[in-house]
């Protein structure tokens, strides 16, 4: 039997001793938790075999079961990315926003951690460690629930993790998974509010509607991207194409890539068959409205792509796939109208040669990251300096975008006085 | 019938109006406030005066009574905070983070507004004013629920922030009430995400906790506080006795009083009797551990106080009253145990000399609000220079302490590139 509660004390026990940890003592440990992976590889790769016999057997998809999958290489992929946290700036004791106040207040706030974090993710081994050690670095720790098809890794890579921690001191109890594969725990889970103070899902948008309708602990959501790129009248068909390019067929299967092309009218006849032409070549799908549909099937080389009328659905999807809904706008109005109704608040870009259209679209676009010129992909932790990221936030409270370190800490107010009463 | 769906949509699409609004524009709303609240002074002390009949006739008690009313001088007092909000500094458009980053990308941070707030507040008319000024000022849109006692007041007062709106251009619906009564209408605001970006809670503990249970939209809880001083030995009585009696006889009702003395032991036969005598004459009630007990009931003025052996609960209560418990340490070590497993997270203040104790406090106590020889009512937005407070966050996420104008904003991250695709 799983016992929650005392997980959660423990954790929450866990959570004060690494408050205290020493910039030296959290790398250290994220160091022997590199090592460890390592040394440990055998045992990890014999329970990462069980879950891919049971995933097999279960008939699991041949995506989900590669992302399932751990191989030596992988593993060392893991390990070094651990070490990479280590170089990373401790985000805990920092100071700031100082001030001394005509009450004679002398003021500051100082970074700390957030405490107890708990994350509930999909078949991804690998986020266990990441996990682990980003709340490690910022002196929190945490409870992880990966799917039970995983159940096996996550155990044996959590007992890696816990040798790590009490080789430089730390309680292995900083980093607990629950492997209990009934599910009724993750619900229980999120009511854990005495211990846990946020939890952050990574999963499809069913997980986080799942999270939000049970928690009664603050959530993280975020991750969903049904991303806009609009491209106006002033654009250079060529600098936007490798755009487009670049933002729907690097990574298709990722949050930050484009779904949904707005064209301003003016430029469409010349746009869209450079587009077809480009990212067709790539095995990419076209919805397109009437308009955008009428443009493309004129071209003599339509044949040749996949080109179908979007259904409003389309306008909606994050498709995760080489798929790209298109419509033609009349202008910046009728775009930002779209996105206000459609986007997600995940990334959206406008491309343009129009310094006042820019400011504009920045301005309205409320979304977590907004680009000029830009490929929406690079609304993402590495590419925005922040060195590694455990999530990609699309609420707007606490942090927006991209979670590193420092979006896994608070802060408190610390005030000093000369034996001071207020008036 | 309340028709809450249609208020989220009027709600969302007077954010998206409110956010483009200019700084001027947004503080000629508020002086507009400030005028017509004077205007139709009648109007709202006769929705006021119907309240406090309904409330006479419901039996209700004094202190919530008087909580209610509404005079001509209150509501002059709410004017003139509103013209004070106008002349605070407009957070939103500020940019921060600046970099130019390896990959080419040029990025920073912009200040933006959170949205859609939604209050949910018992039978204060005031808070629908607070709400509103700060809300308009940060370029939000609220969502108001006063308490049913309130709520022709509310209705009154809400019509009246909405002539002013128009008058400067902005939408009336940027400021709405739910004044009818059904309180069902409670959960069903807590769930509508879609419309919602936040919910503040302001009331008693049963308030916050029904949010945290029913809301699928995020909530920052706050404003309970179990607030201790830790005094060590070290510390000269005649300097300390005046902060804790500042500390629980100021305003006794309020969240950041002190709940909860911890002394050391070696101070405590000479601290104790000096506490008792100055704050037992202002009426305070001890509730002491075994040990303090002893100390002061051998002292021979204590006849004249009103003191009695403290139960596990006392521990455990925001008194809002003048109650003071008492427990006596044998160290900092024992202190900080008992604040880490008592406290509310809200203020908390050590009174010593050594500064070595003075750090660990700082540094391990986990609450938004930690003094070093200073009174726990400097917990405040006034006092740390916010200039105005909506509320006092508890939680750990986005906000902590007082939550001013900045706490009722977010970012976005903004990125240019000169035609930039992600490698």
């Amino acid at each position: 039997m799983t016992d929650l509660p005392y997980i959660g004390q423990q954790a929450r026990a866990a959570a004060r001793h690494l408050s205290r940890a020493t910039t030296e003592q959290k790398n250290a440990a994220l160091h022997a938790m590199a090592d460890l992976l390592d040394e440990h590889q055998d045992a990890i790769l014999d329970a990462n075999a069980s879950d891919m016999r049971r995933g097999k057997a279960a008939g699991l998809r041949d995506n989900l079961l590669d992302r399932m999958l751990l191989t030596p290489q992988r593993l060392a992929t893991i390990a070094r990315d651990t070490r990479n946290v280590a170089r990373l700036p401790d985000p805990v004791g920092e100071t700031f926003d100082h001030a001394e106040l005509p009450n004679g207040l002398r003021v500051h706030k100082r970074r700390t951690p957030l405490g107890v974090v708990g994350f509930i993710y999909e078949a991804r081994p690998n986020v266990t460690v990441d996990a682990a050690a980003l709340c490690v670095k910022a002196g929190n720790a945490t409870v992880l629930r990966g799917g039970s098809d995983i159940s096996a890794s996550c155990g044996a890579i959590t007992h890696v993790v816990g040798l790590a921690l009490e080789q430089v001191g730390l309680p292995a109890t900083a980093v607990q998974s629950i492997t209990d594969p009934n599910r009724d725990l993750v619900r229980d889970l999120l009511r854990l509010d005495q211990y846990i103070d946020v939890i952050v899902p990574r999963g499809g948008a069913g997980l986080h509607r799942f999270c939000l309708e049970n928690a009664t602990i603050p959530v993280i959501t975020g991750g969903i991207g049904v991303c806009h790129i609009y491209v106006d009248a002033t654009a250079a068909i060529e600098r936007a194409v490798p755009i487009l390019y670049n933002a729907r067929v690097q990574r298709p299967s990722v949050c930050n890539s484009m779904d949904v092309l707005l064209v301003q009218r003016e430029i469409a006849p010349r746009l869209l068959p450079a587009v077809a032409a480009s990212l067709g070549a790539a095995g990419v799908e076209f919805r397109a409205d009437q308009e955008a549909f009428a443009v493309l099937s004129d071209d003599p080389r339509s044949t040749t792509w996949k080109l179908s009328r979007a259904s409003a659905a389309d306008f909606a999807t994050e498709f995760l796939a080489l798929i790209l809904a298109i419509r033609v706008v009349d202008n910046l109005d009728e775009a930002l109208e779209h996105i206000a109704l459609h986007s997600t608040g995940h990334s959206e870009a406008i491309l343009t040669n129009d310094s006042a259209a820019a400011d504009r679209f920045v301005s309205e676009v409320d979304s977590a990251a907004v680009f000029v010129n830009a490929s929406t992909r690079f609304n993402d932790g590495g590419e925005f300096g922040l060195g590694a990221e455990i999530a990609v936030s699309t609420q707007k409270l606490h942090a927006r975008g991209p979670m590193g370190l420092q979006e896994l800490t608070t802060f408190k107010w610390v005030g000093a006085g000369d034996w001071l009463v207020r008036a």
